[in-house]
């Protein structure tokens, strides 16, 4: 599988990878990729976004990934203004379609939105001009988050083509598996899902999974192992035994590790819950390319403004 | 009537309309025409207030006022920094002297204050050299929102003066209701109030308005339909029936609509219950300029940094 | 005793004054008085961190803190990130350690940490490659208001040496009492803590301070009068009578002051509690330099960004 850059990404929005094509997600990462380099400058500021406006829309709470946008949107040198559910129009009764008819009269060139409501930003995508771009939509998607897991691996082992990756965890109530899932599919690498069978998504052959009820058959082989955060705000009944017993049978500890390839990676989307789901052995170790993410986090952000800013002119709204 | 612009807003501060005369009005809305283009600009950003300090001190909760003030700010190159009542000193007992003698010692140029007591910006204006400016106090003034519906009312008429304004909606506990009273008289506008007698303020009569309790005699010839916001969390004890009763009474639905003058358009100054106060069909209608409102607000709030930031040096404070 | 300004702040870090020497204080106090006069500019900034980001990591509720260190941190032109305890993965049960991995992971030059664990801002220090500055570490450290508190003296009689200064309150859980009493001790003054016996700490000896019971016979030719704040939140079990009992016995009055030098100055870290330790005629009389602090406060931590983001070239870390 050979996949070719696009050269231009010709859309309004990022709202799911699942609407992304290879190419586009490559020409993503390739732009990342140069990006990286101005965290490393004296003066990191470009002027690229200069006199725009974003609005950083988050309907949950969040901290990593609405610091990574923040700190993405001012490297590139926009104003940034954070509307968040608490204290807010939202408290008193107003709907999302009149909050976001609101903020566009404003004439923000770019809406990032996390919303507890699967489908918000792409509804949002087709009632606004702005550009949207999607920070986690209930259980669908977290592209931006699967994105930079792939510039992860990709920076590691130079390609995805064929990498063996393994996602273990909540893996039903996880946007993040979704939308890994549908990228490295894209992409060519083999995805294997672990989860106690109650945690395991209904819908797991339309995403070209193969699925696992324990961690060690599918270690084997594996280049990358990502494990996923229990999250318990996430459920409504307890769906697992207790966290002594899934530290037990499901935690990432340096013993199961060593089933993966001696080349192994181990990736944790976080906040980790040390002791849970994962051994501090393994996610302070040398196969950790944890901190990498959230470094690489802010590149790809940066990416895909950059990207949507020098796009519309040629885009359609197809989110 | 002739209202002659004032040449210069010879005032360190915007606590109310009340304080404000004709021609003052006239060069903010003629200043806010100006600024309006701004914010269709690829750069969306004018260096007028760069080095300048903004503290928006928000004691009550707000989003959209709060935001539109930001959005003013940034598109005039001020820095912003926002206070609000949650997790601050106030929490520890702080008075709102202390408060703002404190935030003075931080040399900002303006204050942007909203505050649950009537009267507050006021005393604040006297207290500090900055440039206070109201964004809601009690149940006292919003001069900003009334300044930004009289925008909206001359953009689309041309001007305000003979204008029929019918504001229905819980007139006793609106400041929005007062300002735009204030500014509609001076401007040679004929005011009518529409409310339950429970909801109708005390001093109608120094108001200078007309006043109905049933919306549909108000309604005769009217240019201008401005709706309330129902707001529970201002009213101690329920003065008003169910939130059914209240639709079926004083909401504005197309039918009623149709009483008011062909060319009558719609306010409302968001947040929107629909189907309480307002029915969808009308505030997302053709005659709605709701959303102009929400453009328009920026602009209005940009023309009155610019203005009291131009002059200072000819200004007495007469708040 | 003559000090020497240091010629750099060859450090990383600020975590506490116990780690300064006298010629490193001096160096910031004089710096400060250099940088006090950006706040009486019409462009009241330098461009002296342009491209620099600092995160306000504060996971304690504060408001005059981190107010000024914002604002000292606009008007050198830093980008800011404000990262508080609530709504963050704090709360999803993340540790201190992995809170700041992903903050360094987007490289920020500088963070400044409010944490209600002693010690915090050290270990944080030790771990990541930014410059740390403490805003303020449980009973531990208030570096910046010491700092501050000593500019303030020293800009009123020239010279800390020799100073007798009292400082009443609840020492024993002031952060504040503690920087002080290692600043002063080390500038040449003399520390006299004043409290209750329940409210004196326990390892007075090391302080190199005085104690007393009373405020009369401490107030003997003091120059300085600092009330310290009554931290209810602060105090598990009541250690003191009743507010009106605090005031009578230990509470700043105008009475009480005479019996200071007559050219005593009263100082407060703010935020007062007007009638229990501070009378309000003392407050807001003539001897109060409780404003001046405010101001002095931005320019002093506008001094330590300043030579922190110069001296890490040469800077070992040895906080």
């Amino acid at each position: 599988m050979v996949v070719e850059s696009a050269t231009a990404l010709a859309r309004k929005d990022v709202v799911g990878i699942s609407q992304l094509d290879a190419g586009e997600i490559q020409l993503i990462l390739d732009t990342a990729e140069e990006l990286l380099d101005v965290a490393k400058r004296p003066i990191k500021k470009v002027p690229t976004l200069r006199g725009s406006t974003v609005v950083n829309l988050f309907m949950e709470p969040s901290t990593r990934t609405r610091f990574s946008f923040e700190v993405a949107e001012k490297r590139l040198s926009a104003d940034t203004l954070n509307f968040s559910a608490s204290g807010s129009s939202v408290s008193k009764g107003e709907t999302l379609f009149d909050t976001a008819q609101n903020l566009m009269a404003m004439a923000p060139d770019f809406i990032v939105i996390r919303h507890p409501n699967s489908g918000a930003p792409h509804r949002l995508a087709q009632e606004v001009p702005a550009s949207i771009i999607n920070a986690g939509d209930g259980i669908n998607e977290h592209p931006t988050q699967a994105l930079l897991d792939a510039f992860t691996m990709r920076q590691h082992f130079g390609s995805l083509e064929g990498l063996k990756v393994v996602v273990a965890g909540d893996i039903r109530h996880s946007r993040v598996a979704r939308s890994n899932a549908f990228l490295l599919d894209k992409m060519g690498a083999e995805v294997r899902f672990v989860a106690p069978a109650s945690l395991l998504p209904l819908e797991v052959e339309e995403l070209g999974v193969s699925t696992f009820l324990r961690l060690e058959p599918a270690l084997e082989d594996a280049d990358v192992v990502m494990m996923l955060r229990i999250q318990l705000e996430r459920q409504k009944r307890v769906n697992f035994p207790s966290m002594r017993e899934y530290f037990d049978f499901f935690a990432l500890t340096p013993e199961r590790l060593k089933l993966a390839a001696d080349r192994a990676v181990v990736l944790h989307p976080g906040p980790m819950n040390r002791g849970v789901e994962i051994d501090s052995l393994v996610a302070d170790g040398s196969q950790s390319l944890i901190l990498e993410q959230v470094t690489n986090g802010v590149a790809v952000r940066m990416a895909i403004l950059y990207l949507l800013a020098g796009g519309p002119s040629e885009a359609a709204s197809d989110s």
